[in-house]
């Protein structure tokens, strides 16, 4: 098949062997896959993975014992968990320490014709939601994490940092709770784009009033200082940005404010699809490129530069 | 009066101006009072204080509006908060923008013969409580404080990392709620004074299981690194180091393990004088060294060679 494979550099493979299923897996033809920030570290060394890297996906699944699934258009969360540990039973497969992650731990991902997950990792995609809508389901789950990690309400005022794509779907799901949501961002363009149910947008952060809520998606190791300073005493910092490296961080303020951190990764469908019905979220205006497989490579360089969303169309 | 001064340089002054009282203030007669990390942290410039450090003591009330408190033997409450704020009206005082705090921020401190605080910050010293005990009660609230925010049980595992005397109180406070405690630190010496009511005391890290609750006290910038590798995913970091200067981080594995950081700082003082009531902590083991307030130079020295805790025996 024809796939993306990264082992130490990244090439366009035109004969991938194409994966096997074990019991209670499924196959899926992809239609779409998209370039997460975390693709772009793994292809500088991040995880120490090789293989078919991609987690961001929508397809058709092919092959399956259950034969109700078979056809039916699918996105999957990524973590294969075990099934059996406490972690599993506890409803928190995403950290199985047995699990393996779609194109992130010794596991093909999606930027190829084929891959496979477990059947329990699939949801159907609802007829109504386009395929470039549903590639984007594990990025929303991952902003619906931090609510069912930090108690928010109608009273709570938020500060999300960060105009990427995760910054702003963090925006977009905190203001369909909370009362007060503004995103800081570097990038006028980015801003307008994000600029959706009463989230304010502004590059400025002088003149804000430190938050109850403050999401830290920059991206960036200064991020947490930015946030902290934005934080109001005993209020809670969510911790989006996955940083590979070590980085200079002044943690007094966390003491002396009683601040709290919550690190906030990957997060469950349901209420992202849930969330999706409801607030029909402008996915569109996400979208930067499209490219097909076949020029993963440049869809890579485009990734890189930093804008938002690159698609790969597969099939 | 007699009193410590840094002026950048730390100084005995025998005739340094005696305080007065404002309205709903207490002058209090210093009997003892301890030296504390932060302490030694200011005398290098730590909040830019100028004037008397300290702010660990017991001692008697000489001056007060209410007579009632005439001649009490007390311990205070550092933070000397306006009372007005939303802080203040939510109990929270600790964070009060416009408070002053004893020793530490725009308000002389303890290592003198007399000190000021309002009289809402004063609690009793019951009388079985010695004036070396009651010392301890500022440091011993700090501990206590993990208790307001961080929900425990007898079902919580913990690890604290740091074998000096914060992490030696957190230690015995969490040791009476949680079902294991482990301390790990340095030094044998400490580590052995530290054994009480069943914590385990270890060096070595290598073979600790993960726990739910990692107290970090270690003072150090690497400690928060440390308390990541051995906290579960899920669960929750107790920050009590201030670490006035920026350290290299890494903080991925915050975000891939989901862990809650929670900064810790001052606490009230009715928790740990009920506390102190029930469990009689072993407050003696934690003291190194006294010396009158006269040779308090060589006292700071005695303090920063980084034992337990070096008193300053001031009447």
């Amino acid at each position: 098949m024809k796939a993306l494979v990264f082992d130490g550099s990244l090439r366009f493979d035109p004969s991938y062997p194409p994966p096997d299923a074990p019991a209670d897996w499924a196959v899926i033809r992809i239609h779409c896959a998209g370039i997460c920030g975390t693709d772009i570290e793994i292809t500088r060394g991040y995880m120490g993975f090789r293989g078919v890297p991609g987690h961001e996906f929508t397809g058709i699944v092919t092959e399956c014992d259950d034969s109700s699934w078979i056809d039916q258009r699918v996105v999957g969360e990524i973590n294969a968990a075990c099934g059996k540990c406490e972690w599993c039973r506890k409803g928190l497969g995403r950290h199985c320490p047995n699990r393996t992650v779609l194109g992130i731990l010794r596991h093909d991902g999606c930027m190829a014709e084929y891959c496979t997950l477990p059947v329990r990792n699939l949801h159907r995609v609802p007829d109504e939601m386009p395929d470039d809508h549903a590639v984007f389901i594990e990025l929303l789950a991952a902003a619906y994490e931090i609510l069912e990690q930090v108690p928010v309400s109608q009273e709570t005022r938020c500060i999300v940092l960060g105009d990427g794509k995760l910054g702003i779907l963090c925006a977009w799901v905190l203001s369909t709770v909370c009362g007060g949501v503004t995103l800081v961002g570097h990038h006028e363009s980015k801003l307008k784009l994000a600029a959706w149910n009463g989230i304010g947008i502004t590059t400025d952060t002088s003149s804000l009033a430190p938050a109850d809520l403050v999401v830290e998606a920059t991206g960036r190791a200064e991020g947490l200082e930015q946030a902290a300073v934005l934080c109001l005493p005993r209020g809670t910092i969510a911790l989006k940005s996955t940083i590979a490296e070590k980085s200079r961080v002044g943690l007094a303020p966390l003491v002396i404010n009683e601040i709290t951190v919550v690190g906030s990764r990957c997060g469950l469908f349901d209420p992202a699809l849930r969330g999706y019905a409801v607030h029909r979220f402008p996915l569109d205006r996400l979208i930067a490129a499209r490219y097909p497989l076949e020029q993963g490579l440049q869809a890579f360089e485009a990734a890189r530069a930093g804008g938002l969303k690159v698609l790969l169309d597969v099939a």
